[in-house]
C-alpha cells in the first residue's frame, strides 16, 4: 500500500466517496479535487476543494499547492461539451484532448490522464487507492451455480474476451450456451434491458432464471482509468432480465456499495463469481 | 439452372412469393407447399398445396405424389409451440426436432431440413431457386460511399465475420470505425432501433448521415435454410438510424423486393454495396 499523498479527482456517483472514505480509514495523505456540479456532496467533509470540469491551469495549481504525488480520476463524468467549454482553462490543453474527444470515451480519458502524466504525476486506479473495492476469487455471494449457469458463465467469458480484443464493449448475456446479447455503446444497462423482450424460449425469468451476465474489461482499456463496474442497479437489472449469475475476471470487477450488493444478490437468488479464466 | 421439379415450402412474406414467380417465369415444373396461416394469398394461384405447420406425414405425401426431387423452404416461420403441435403429424420426427428446438433457430432449420434429407430430397435455397434475389458486386444503389464511409463499411465487415465467427449474430453498426451495435438474439430491426439512443457525438441523423449496416451470415449457418435478408423495412430502419449505407458480402444477401429496395435506398440517400471481402 502506498503511503504518499493522493490526489482524488471526484465525478459523480458512489465510487470516488468509496475511495475517499477509504483514504481517511486507513490514515493516507490525501485531498479531494471535487468536480463541480457532480462530486457526492458527503465528499464536502473530506479535506479537498471544487473544480470547473475542464479547468486544467486550476487543476495543476491545486496538485502543485497539495504537493501530491499521484492522482486517482473516478466517478461519473459526463462528455463535455467542448464548444462551451471555457477556453481560458488550461487552453494550451484543450486542443489534444478536444481532438481525442471525437474518438471513444476511452481515447478520451487516456488523454486527459496523459496530460496529468505530462506534468509530473503517476496515475493511480481506483482499485489501486482502494482494493477493497475489487471482486475477489470464486463464489462472492448469491446461490452456487448450477453446473449449467457455470456452463453459461464460461461462455460468457469467453465471448467477452472476444468481444473486448475487437474493441466492442464489456458485457454480454450468455443462456443455454446462446450469446443473448452483446454490448456495443449503449452500456450494460440498456443491453439487459432487452433480454426480456426475446423469444421466452432462449431466455429465464424472475421466476426461473436462466443465463449470466458477464463483464470483462477490454484488452484496450487503462485499468487505472476506467475498470469495467457493477453496483446495486446492475444486480436489480440482471434480477429483472431474469439471469442467474454475474461473472468476472477474479480481481477485475469494481463493486460499488460491495456489502449492499452481495446482500442485495442473496437476497433476489444471482451468484456473483470471480472467475480464473480467461 | 436445374430443370428437375421443386416443392416450395411457403413461410410468411414475400421472399416466396418471389421465388413462386420466378419459377413460373422460367418454366420450370414447381409445387407450392402453402404452411396455412403465413403463406401469403398470392401463392394460391400457384400449383400447390396447403399444410399445417409440423404435419411431416402430409409434407411427405406430398412430395411423394408431386414427385419432386428438390425442396426450398423459405419465409417466414413463428418457432412453433411443440406443446400444441398436434402429435398426430409425423410423430416419429417430432422427437428429434423439439430436442433441436432447445437450441436457436438455426439448429431447428437444420433439424427439419435433416429429416426431408432423410427421406431422399435434395434441399435447394431461395437464392438457388431464385437467383435474381442476390445483391451483386459493388455499388447497387444510392450514392457513391465516401472514403470514410467506405473505412466504416470495410470495418463493419471485419466485425460481422468476428461476430459471426463466434456464432452470435449477422449485424453490425460501425461509425467512425466505432462499432456502435452489435446484433445477438434481438435481431436487426431491434438493433437498428437503439442506435438513435446513442451518444450524439458517435452518430449520424437523417440530416448528416454516417455509419454502415453490415450483415453478414454467420460460418455456422447454412444459407440454403437461411441466407442473410433485407427489405423496404430495412432500408427504412437504416434511414431512421442516420445511417449512410449498407454492406453485404456479394451475392451472400437476399434483397426482398430488389427494385423497391434500391428505388426507396437511392430516395432516401443510402448506399447498397455488394462487397468482396472478407
Amino acid at each position: 500500500m502506498s503511503n504518499n499523498k493522493l490526489a482524488l479527482i471526484s465525478g459523480g456517483g458512489a465510487l470516488p466517496v468509496e475511495v475517499a472514505r477509504y483514504l481517511k480509514h486507513i490514515g493516507r495523505p490525501y485531498t479531494v479535487v471535487r468536480i463541480e456540479g457532480l462530486s457526492d456532496p458527503e465528499l464536502n467533509d473530506h479535506p479537498g476543494q471544487d473544480l470547473s470540469l475542464g479547468d486544467f491551469a486550476r487543476l495543476f495549481q491545486i496538485l502543485a499547492n497539495e504537493q501530491v504525488k499521484a492522482v486517482t480520476m473516478c466517478g461519473y463524468v459526463q462528455r463535455p461539451d467542448f464548444d462551451t467549454m471555457q477556453k481560458n482553462h488550461g487552453a494550451q490543453h484543450l486542443q489534444s484532448i478536444q481532438s481525442a474527444g471525437r474518438g471513444g470515451d476511452d481515447s478520451l480519458l487516456r488523454q486527459v490522464a496523459q496530460v496529468i502524466v505530462s506534468q509530473g504525476y503517476h496515475i493511480e486506479g481506483a482499485h489501486e487507492a482502494n482494493p477493497d473495492l475489487l471482486i475477489g476469487v470464486d463464489l462472492q455471494a448469491g446461490p452456487d451455480p448450477s453446473p449449467e449457469a457455470m456452463e453459461d458463465a464460461q461462455e460468457a467469458m469467453r465471448v467477452a474476451a472476444a468481444i473486448g480484443a475487437l474493441d466492442i464493449g464489456q458485457a454480454v448475456v450468455v443462456a443455454g450456451r446462446i450469446t443473448l446479447a452483446v454490448e456495443a455503446q449503449e452500456g450494460t444497462q440498456h443491453m439487459l434491458s432487452r433480454i426480456t423482450s426475446l423469444n421466452p424460449a432462449l431466455r429465464g425469468t424472475p421466476d426461473k432464471r436462466k443465463g449470466v451476465l458477464a463483464k470483462l474489461a477490454k484488452p484496450i482499456q487503462d485499468l487505472r482509468l476506467d475498470m469495467p463496474t457493477i453496483g446495486l442497479q446492475t444486480v436489480d437489472d440482471v434480477a429483472s432480465a431474469g439471469l442467474c449469475g454475474i461473472v468476472a475476471r477474479r480481481h477485475a470487477l469494481l463493486i460499488v456499495d460491495k456489502a449492499a450488493v452481495y446482500a442485495r444478490a442473496t437476497e433476489l437468488g444471482i451468484f456473483i463469481y470471480g472467475h480464473d479464466e480467461p
